[in-house]
């Protein structure tokens, strides 16, 4: 519960109309009701304001409205962000070791820290000032844990990988884990020991069930501030910059190397040993099977162009009547070539 | 164990032969022995049955056979699945809180429960009656789980998700994991906190590690009867109508609406914000950039009409021939065009 | 911390240059520094051993080098997995059940066992010598686990599901989850209960949060020496044969049967009902709809002869210009059919 103009203050914004409004709940433009803030990201959308019940809404400059009290601001789906984590904080916390959480005796655990039960923490772990540890959490010998972390029920992190702070680990994510690395003998295969770690920079969020190997030998390295989307796998001695998007279901095979603030569409995929530059855009289901150098919007399997890629799919469906078409084509050609023979 | 006879009786089936047969065990056709009961669901393999040593078969009307006894009745495989469930129950469950399970006060629970060892029950839970959590399930603050619910090892649900009747979820699986979402700030992005829920309906059934993400502020929904099996993504604020298959290792991206009845094979991907009609079928490995009528059956990436897709998936391999012949076809017009030229 | 003479003898290379080198650790080839063993897979990167800090090399026959000692061997990336394994042990970890363990009493447990706290045995469970399961394994009734084998935190073996010796399973993988099976009752559908098992055999490595769910009727099985990635789904009744391999994310429909010493690159999936011969490769992404015979290398959605895959997908970016030439052919064919016939 806020009052509009502390809503105001707190993101910046500018406000038109009743500042003293008490918002209780922030709600999709075509749900919210009377009492409650809502947001424009789009001001192409402005006629959705016709309908929309909001006590107030959060605008872009050039946004009016005579039914709406108005947060106008440059950007207002961050406001938004903003407001709602102000307005709903996470729920609270006891900041204690609880019963039936296993803590082994070497391990240096930071003030206002909270392992809920069914955490095993291992011997010469590090976990940072508050962070949260939610129920089934196992963090093997070694493992290291910044501040200000949530890792949620049933997250593992294994020996002797580092976290950094704020970092946010969905439930039932993977850190760790072995390296896919075999060695052949005959027609058998040997494992090769993954002795190596993972490395996760401050502010990274992984998605539930996402697995994230450790390095053969080295480093596994995730940037600060990249976010990773559910079921994704990062193979063995990749490393991914910072402020990267990679959503659902992607994987990177093993000793890629990913550059900042590229986005990975859902279900792509990429080939190993592979170097992708920065502000590289890979639409969902793209398959990456060599170098992207920056700034690149690619698409389909193997990658190309987005553009081109467009244009070839929307062509395939006609491959059918094309090869008809080449085929009677060269019957044509034939009949025309022998009638001007004879000419 | 049970007489044919009682078979007969429990799936409303015509017996043929000895109605005094004892049935231990169902076996595949080709495997089964003496004193088993097995099933020919499509009367076209009825050649089968000459080898066949079970006892008694089930049968659509029309099959004969003088070696064995005959259950006849119209959906031979809805007659399977019943006979199975009544020969093999699942093992039984103590109905208890176990030692070892942690329990919030505030939890309510129906009654014949059962609680294993590592379970975890946040405050102001609701479990309904007959419902079993096996080992390790972690259920978040005000989580709801209906009656005659089966939750396997290590599933968690989280804040305030509503779970209905006689869900079945499989090992691993995350109900109410945060929703992938950020709002830019100049090249950093800002988590957006994703305070809505899930809802799942009755008789929905969902496999090991599938991840189905809480709504930004709304309610992520899928209906009743929905079956969804194994790694399948499901995003915040997708809604899934009744009756609907996921195959396995499924994505389906934000906000997406699907209908009822409609059916998914393995690995498909579906973009956000996507309308997808009743009796839809995507075929595996489908790719649906946009909306779907009902009653579609599509393939490929974008998706296309299933037959469309495979005439032009056939003609792909000879993508190579044809830009030849379409060159030889440019250089043998030119000559053609020349020589009348000349003449 | 062993001398160079030692690891020489440990996988018998011949030694050349100073056999006392005390070495600590494997590092790659660009990292290593003085004191540390690398090697050299590929001959024909031999040049990088110009600038290699390293110690020691170990290399294949022909390759020479003044500034290191060597181990010269045939298979030195096989001689590399040995060494490390000799150099680097995995963590000591005491053999007892540890406090915390739920073992039912009626579990048979092997010596040297190790049960970590949070671990779940259920009735009639058997453990072979030497086996350790990290915090948070839940072994349900009847669940057989070979000796020596490592199950990683919050490995499921369900119901009766049969686990060989030196089995290495990373955490989060789930065995013996129900399989995806229902018959459809007019337009609802009936769970079919999943009574089979999952079988698997000796020296299999399965991967962080694979799926492998139990069979049917009978038994879904893995091969000796079958290694399969993270996040892999395997369906109810498939059977894969000895030392084949399965990178990340690919998916395996029910029923179908895979030969031995086989290879699936990543998000592969392959269709139900299918026979896949010894030896056959499957690219990264590659799609089988149907039975592949021994020793092909295929490519593509549907698969194709991966040579053949190279071109036409090389050939498919050129599509719309092709399809334009097409249309420019014809039209210029029909003019000069027209020239012809009025001459």
């Amino acid at each position: 519960m806020a009052k509009l103009k502390e809503l105001a203050e707190w993101v910046g914004a500018q406000l038109v109309g009743d500042e003293n409004i008490e918002i209780a709940r922030v709600a999709p433009i075509e749900e919210a009701g009377p009492g409650d803030l809502t947001f424009l990201a789009n001001p192409r959308y402005a006629a959705k304001l016709n309908d929309c019940r909001a006590a107030a809404v959060i605008v872009a400059p050039g946004v009016e409205s005579e039914r709406h009290s108005l947060l106008i601001c440059s950007n207002p789906y961050l406001a938004f962000a903003r407001i709602l984590a102000r307005l709903c904080p996470p729920a609270s916390v006891e900041r204690r070791v609880m019963d039936g959480a296993w803590v082994d005796p070497s391990a240096q655990l930071g003030k206002e820290v909270a392992i809920h039960p069914g955490c095993h923490v291992g011997p010469n772990v590090r976990i940072g000032r508050g962070t949260i540890l939610y129920p089934g959490v196992v963090l093997y010998e070694g493992a290291q844990i910044g501040e200000d972390c949530v890792l949620h029920a049933h997250v593992i992190v294994r020996e002797a990988c580092r976290i950094g702070n704020r970092v946010i680990i969905q439930p039932g994510a993977v850190i760790g884990s072995d390296g896919f690395g075999y060695a052949p003998d005959g027609r058998r295969y040997v494992k090769i020991p993954q002795i190596g770690i993972v490395e996760i920079g401050d502010d990274v969020e992984i998605g539930a069930a996402t697995c994230i190997d450790r390095a053969a030998l080295t480093v596994t390295r995730i940037g600060r501030g990249t976010k990773i989307d559910n079921l994704v796998q990062i193979a063995h001695n990749v490393e991914i910059g910072e402020d990267t998007i990679i959503v659902s279901q992607v994987g990177i095979s093993g000793s890629t190397r990913i550059g900042d603030h590229c986005t990975f569409g859902g279900q792509a995929g990429i080939a190993g040993h592979v170097r992708i530059g920065d502000d590289v855009m890979i639409a969902a289901r793209g398959g990456v099977p060599s170098d992207v150098p920056p700034g690149q919007v690619m698409s389909g399997t193997p990658v190309m162009p987005h553009k081109d890629w467009l244009k070839a799919s929307m062509t395939f469906p006609k491959l059918p009547e094309m090869r008809r078409d080449v085929q009677a084509l060269k019957k044509r050609l034939v009949e025309l070539e022998n009638l001007i023979k004879e000419k």
